[in-house]
């Protein structure tokens, strides 16, 4: 067998019984391929059906062989070829505050949002991901358990569980149930979005009582969900939405999250999300903060503050919402959820994307997903756009505190200025000046482009910019004459340092 | 022997012997009044003196006994009267975000810095505490290591450790060079002003190599700095100024933390403030956090981030100062400084003051202490007349993520909100609906008083709005005119609830 690199190597085996879930997996499987080692657990799949699902970091001859295993199986030990290929590999933490794949590209985290997505009939199914594709984001939030709540409009006939005596029984996962959430993977993962999958569900309000489930019953699920999910290069675990909803100690989370880090072999990202109550995001398991907090994102000078108190990846993964409805986080104009996107920018953070406006079934595209309606969405792709296409590993606050014009960039390489929702006429050369040692000299020279955040335009200025005074602090271009900018509009700069 | 409740209790003790000061202190004493118990650390005091210093937290009988003496002492036990008296005791986080003294009077941290003050001549040394008490700050942040570096002028005689082979010998303390802390200390306390001592010094840069101690040396000092001045009721610990600027792991300063909460048996507040790099405030050990970032308190929505994250109280203890020199931390207007403050102030905050104008010597008051000169002190005292006069425990943000006006408060009871530096000319009677539960109701009376931030007026507006409209998220009064304003200048209004 060969399998191009990054890819989902799936091993399939007859047990002799049918073994109930629980806390160890029915076996596992060691993998090598040269120094390199991973032991990845098996699982259950209906029947006397078990698989094993590994996403291989290098190319060669994997060897593999069972160890551990509770049921007799019909093969034990066996070989695969791991070839290069066009995949990049999972994404991890890079430079502290940015996202790389496995193979060093970077990844920018441009998503959006449909929490019940997973539980809707086709083709609201298929047709949601098409439309995101479609509109350019790369990763989708969503549950694996059903939503429950306002603007839920449809209640799915799947559950994760078989119930006995009342009570889910989650020695018994109902395979159909999560091969349809495999499926829903792999569709995300074969159109280039990275599935953000929220793990427990502070949604269920009761409804389904999945939210009542033990904590010893959710370390069998998360441990089974895991074996089967992670490998998929695409995966990003996410512990729950609005974890603090749900009214459980801390600790448990901590225990939780901290189990996850544990059991998962392919060591995907891994962050919680809150609703009032923020996490405390320092804890060992987390990799990145995932925070709600639309205010952060409305004026200069505030995301960037969570970014120094954890040292890791910020993503503003619930800002408000697009949308028509009431309620205070539902009714964002298309104009300020993209100026919000730009301000996380330059803020050295990212921020997620969800759409409001009531669809036909009474939901909204957050909850059920579809066809995404509001004018956010192309502009968000737009800037999906600039940031894949910068020449750098991120953007970073330059001179995080002391900055009035908050330029985020890269040191002497290339900037991002957004200058707000109503630029000024014209914008004179100039550039703050980092930490010593990085900063930009007498000399240097800079193309400058205009961005029109709104109008998806990228005009060139046309002329360089050669830096004549560098200070302390700022950097200025003081012989070139100031830039004419379109007065008025939400404008962006991008200052990319070049050779001469 | 009879002490007022909250005094310093000391006891001394004529040893057989000279002890080198060490890991573990010379004896302790267990200190017991009917159901409450103590033990406290003794230490030596030059020759064979020892003492132990204890804040008796309760009224009546105190009896007390040595344990683990390392040396025969003159006496063995006795006994003590505590009365009833004026003092509130030491103070404490309280309402998560604020601080009350032991025996529950808020307290509101409203302080000045000075920290090399301790290494001074007379008369510049008691001048500045004189001055402090006369302008109406009620905390200073000091060092007990002398500072290195610019703008320091004086460099003391004393120094805290004798030196063997050209090595500070952290178990031979100097007892004059703390004598003379014991007297600052209580000269603070003899005039309410808490005592916030920074234990370690990035600022010795070598000069003095009192950086260079290892973490066991540190590890004495600390415990002999705790066991000196732990009895006195006005004592905050701050681990360091700066402490990034210090290369050493966190993990070193975490334990260094953990230690300083684990031997200091009043249990003082604790803290450790930054230069670029943030500390994790979750950390036990911290009671509240200590922050260096100025533009967290340049605009509305950003300090009361730092709450969230932490979940303790946050005081922003360096903003940059009031003063003169070119330095970009070190010449603000008293303008900017004070409304600064009230800025820190509505987003349920703290913050410290600074000055820097350039003295006789060539120093700064922030280094030395002396007479203060800026126009903020006033001010900022005044502010602290605002905070002390409030009914309620502390101000909050009232609805932390969403209310454009940034009112903070106490739910249906009193509120504070600030203008800005340009008030309008008028202002309709609204308050923000917090969480449910907590809102106010149609037909609650408030009275209003106008406060001019930089006049230092306090003005009634003289008559009662009355809410005729309460929705989910805001109060109205829609049937009072609305208040006249001094429009321009930096106007906060304080509303408080009347019974009627």
């Amino acid at each position: 067998m060969m399998f191009p690199r990054y890819d989902t190597v799936e091993l399939v085996f007859e047990g002799a019984d049918r073994l109930p879930v629980g806390a160890e997996p029915p076996f596992s499987v060691r993998l090598r391929n040269g120094a390199e080692e991973i032991v990845v657990p098996g699982f259950w799949d209906g029947g006397t059906t078990y698989r094993v699902r590994v996403c291989p970091q290098s190319d060669g001859t994997w060897t593999w062989e069972v160890e551990g295993a509770r049921t007799a199986l019909d093969r034990s030990s066996g070989s695969f070829e791991v070839t290069p290929g066009a995949a990049h590999g999972p994404v991890r933490v890079a430079h502290r505050f940015h996202f790389a794949h496995a193979d060093g590209t970077p990844y920018r985290p441009v998503g959006t949002t449909a929490y019940n997505w997973l539980h809707q009939d086709e083709p609201l199914f298929t047709q949601t991901v098409d439309d995101i594709a479609e509109v350019g984001f790369d990763k989708l939030r969503f549950m694996v358990f059903p939503q429950g709540g306002g603007y839920i409009e449809h209640v799915p006939a799947l559950m994760p569980f078989e119930k006995t005596d009342g009570h889910w029984d989650v020695s018994r996962p109902v395979p159909e149930f999560f091969q349809h959430l495999d499926r829903a993977v792999e569709m995300l993962g074969a159109r280039g979005i990275q599935a953000d999958v929220l793990i427990f569900d502070a949604y269920d309000r009761g409804q389904f009582g999945l939210d009542a489930l033990t904590e010893e019953e959710d370390a069998v699920y998360l441990r089974y969900l895991v074996a089967r999910l992670s490998g998929y290069a695409h995966v990003w675990w996410s512990l729950c939405n609005e974890f603090d909803q749900l009214e459980r100690p801390d600790d448990r989370w901590d225990r939780t999250g901290a189990l996850l880090a544990s059991v998962d072999p392919h060591d995907h990202l891994r962050s919680i999300h809150n609703w009032i109550e923020i996490y405390d995001n320092n804890q060992p398991w987390v990799t990145h903060a995932s925070i709600q907090n639309g205010a952060a994102t409305e004026d200069f000078g505030r995301a960037n503050l969570y970014r120094d108190v954890w040292k890791k990846p910020v993503v503003l993964d619930e800002i408000k919402y697009e949308g028509d409805i009431p309620d205070r986080w539902g009714h964002l104009d298309g104009q300020e959820l993209v100026h919000r996107f730009w301000i996380t920018t330059v803020a050295g953070c990212y921020a997620s994307h969800g759409e409001s406006f009531l669809t036909e079934s009474g939901s909204l595209h957050m909850v059920e997903g579809g066809v995404l309606r509001g004018e956010s969405p192309a502009r968000i792709a737009f800037l999906r756009g600039i940031l894949d296409d910068l020449v750098v590993p991120g953007l970073d606050p330059i001179d995080k505190w002391d900055d009035p014009a908050y330029v985020a960039g890269w040191p002497r390489q290339q900037y991002v200025q957004y200058l707000g929702r109503s630029a000024p006429a014209s914008w004179s050369f100039r550039l703050p000046v980092g930490q010593p040692g990085e900063s930009p000299e007498e000399g240097d020279v800079f193309e400058v482009d205009v961005i029109d955040t709104w109008n998806m335009t990228v005009t060139p200025v046309g002329r360089r910019f050669t830096l004549t005074e560098v200070t302390r602090n700022e950097a200025f271009d003081r012989d070139s004459a100031p830039v004419d900018l379109p007065a008025g509009k939400p404008i962006a700069l991008r200052i990319t340092r070049v050779e001469v």
